[in-house]
């Protein structure tokens, strides 16, 4: 099975990547996580980019804040599909990042996920791997429909309440 | 081979999707072109979805303008990856769109690419293809090689004009 | 008399839908309160809404976050008229959850109040039900009368301590 | 059965307006169009809406601009419910008569529409109307299958034309 | 000598309004501070504005958050300067009150200070009135001197401390 | 009578300028017209703001684009009331020219109008000289009423029209 | 004396660059125009940023639009100062660009000027170069009074045409 | 050598500068630290400005929020390269302070770095100077070294842990 991985541009965005760890140790779907900067380790994030076809990886996941290049600058170095997590930093709630990640210029898409967004990113990743996988795509039903029932038990529980 | 679903929700957006149609023209790739409304046609736009994978679809490409709901809705009912296009509208330059469609809640993921994106969503369905098909995957680095080659001959060209 | 519906998208946001029930139950209005996903749970949210009309509802109000999909997803099953409630979430400061809901395309509206406006939601329910209703319409003015004459107390004391 | 009142700040907004008379018409609905400015006439403003229940109003639309305080001058001296149409003007693209019309504090609520959304103004005007007019609502429901339709035909159209 | 009339939205825009009062007390202005909302006593707000000249006020000050229609609505019954003070509340950082008090459609102005900007809303009005009051023309200069001395001195500070 | 000071930062700006010079003009108000950049003649700026009370201005009107430091710059040499016009340039549709102008620090007052809002401009110019000056006021109050009567004109007009 | 290296994401940028050439030249200051994509070419980008100190380049300019990573790109491959160019594109007027070059993280600068502010960045280049380079300085000082005088003249012309 | 000015616009803005003033000192590079505002002490501001090249300053960095002003005043009135650094103040997050900096018209350029982003404000001081300082030149290069081997370092604990 081809592995995922999750490339954030600095330790500090550890936590917000975390969810996407764990939602991928949740699917059974092997992965790798590196911190490589755009700016301060260029030639790390561009050799891994470059290999990451080679070395087994299907999707490449990258966080990043502020003037959010990671995505891009990965997307740039493979044809491999790279899904972005835009993060929010101090100033600007996010939206620098956003705009950093998604506003990709026509050639070199990054696929962009809500701000923040690690759940999604993962499960976006699992989505694409389970085009060529039965088992993982049954999990990812087996998910939804867990997900389902957790809001039909919410919506029980609070129309017992209110009701 | 799985095809690529191009979903509008108005025919006012065609201008903008054709260029995903072109693209898919250009790197071979089958699609269907159709008109759904998350808000005018939300049961065809549901049937569509549910039955996507089935149908021999492998990715879902939903393009919307304002409130831009329909990239969700379609995510809603498949666990296919479906990218969003935000269209840019009359008012508002597309940033209601943009947000619309890629602050999705944990659970359902968009792959989102740039207002108006048109020929980058139609890059990421190939490459999100193109990881069960190594055909299609030469052909995008083929294409890469292209825009990459482009680039150069025009900074040739631009290299003898000023310097 | 008719009953409003009170959705939210998540069990997160009663915090801020609380304040509806409160001034629903103020103004001795009949309600319901529900949990349902656009995402999540679409089919639930969809059946809700398509049978609200015959089963006594005269307004529904849809609370949520992010792209908040909920408001125009119940609009499009019913012709009931549908209070959209943008709630803030963690980035953005609620600027994605109210493009999402307001800026709906021609055909279906959804009458949105301020980011986290519950008491207007709730308020703007029961104007519309207090067309056919002259007690809860007489509820309402002697509820603005109060009002008024908090705001002149208080201008009263502030006078007074001022001036 | 209840008139609407469609109010617009200014004779310049009558082009964005022209659209809520033409689905007022379409509907069946009677109306009365009037211009009142919430800062140039506040007085005749004030009257209408204080008098708008009793002269056989059901629901006002106010159309503005810019700093657009119409919607809420109206609702501060009626119960009727009260729906706000922001329109773009030359600069900010709409959002200041947006942010102006619909973040309403608590107690007087304001039903905003999106930005220049006069078709969705007078449906939401009509939806409400329809609580207690059976006719009006198959009317409504009819307008919705025949939109429906039309969106139909059109994915035939492209369906044919590019598949 | 003319009085300031300080009115604010709302008791909870005190904390904001307070430093206007302190600036006008330091400054030996005399004022009157009111609680008057545009949308739950528009009528008093209204009395207050048509009568203010003739009460003998010279400038009027208004404070309001979200849509901040108080300085407008106030400025639409009189021809006295009005001086409007954008308060952030808990959504949106200010913007939606700033817009809506500054935006404001030709014919009847606004002067608008910063967001939560109190002081310089009290100090605008009293170079207002210093026009004509030689006296308070000297008062303000002299706190100009005062304030250019504070930041000489704490330049000679933190010179003395880093270089 | 105490004279305007109209002052823009660009000769590029005198389309927007034109309308508060032909208000003054309309209201008898004797005016200067100057082009002094914040940037490129901070001199000729500060020597002008300086000397402006003893020249016999009563306000100073300063209109600029983009950074719009003027009339700050103006406002730091004088006590006289200062009005800043926020002129939209080529991109960001003004809102950078807003901010730069209403954002002052505490100490430094301008009285902000509209982006690009001359007409205001000069009017509050009007209505802060007028405090001393009967005549004007009566201009004034003149102009608003001739002003409101042409919105009761075309409220007639388009009442007779439409209804 | 060093080169300024004149970089552009895509030759359709090369119309806001030209004003910066234009200054070069007017400056007389020996430059070289490239075309690099850090997304199509970003090999090429490296190699030249790598080199351009051994090159006898003393700054780099680069612009580019949309999610603007050009700047960043080259300046981390380069310890000269990297001067970023926001380019505006057909969608949110440059806001996308502006903040994708502004917001470098810590670590890696790029001096960030105007949204297409090509003339400014050529200048800023000239300003770096002046430091050691004495005649270089008289130029710009040559032309700040030029410009000085270009205002004053304008407004002595329009000081003539309008007092 | 020549020196770096470090210029604060309110001493609240301290420990923001302070992280430049650490970078400069861990570089070795001579600077002076001052206070003065653009609107409350403009003649020092401007005195200051045009003595630095006289007073052995080669570069001058300045730090402001809201209204930001100073960067562009300081460098209206020297030829030496100014560096803004826009300060995030209570309200708008940094970006009224960003676009008063950044958004300057042709003919001042001010340098400007990311929101707070006093670290780059420094360190793009010193990529200027390193121009004609080699040794300089060499500690900037051994700085990176140390940041790349830092996120090196990093990337291998975190790949350690997750992998």
């Amino acid at each position: 099975m081809k592995k995922v991985a999750l490339i954030m541009g600095s330790d500090s965005d550890l936590p917000i990547v975390q969810k996407a760890i764990d939602t991928l140790k949740d699917l059974n779907i092997p992965y790798e996580v590196h911190v490589f900067s755009a700016h301060r380790t260029p030639a790390q994030a561009k050799e891994f980019s470059e290999r990451a076809e080679e070395n087994g990886f299907g999707v490449i996941i990258a966080a990043a804040g502020m003037a959010a290049h990671l995505a891009g600058a990965i997307a740039a170095n493979t044809t491999l599909p790279v899904i972005g997590i835009p993060c929010k930093s101090n100033t600007l709630d996010g939206i620098d990042a956003l705009l950093s990640t998604v506003q990709m210029p026509s050639g070199i898409p990054v696929a962009t996920v809500a701000i923040n967004g690690a759940v999604n990113a993962a499960l976006l990743s699992a989505q694409i791997l389970a085009l060529s996988d039965k088992d993982l795509s049954d999990r990812l039903k087996e998910k939804r429909r867990k997900d389902e029932k957790a809001v039909v038990e919410k919506d029980a529980k609070i129309s017992k309440e209110f009701n």
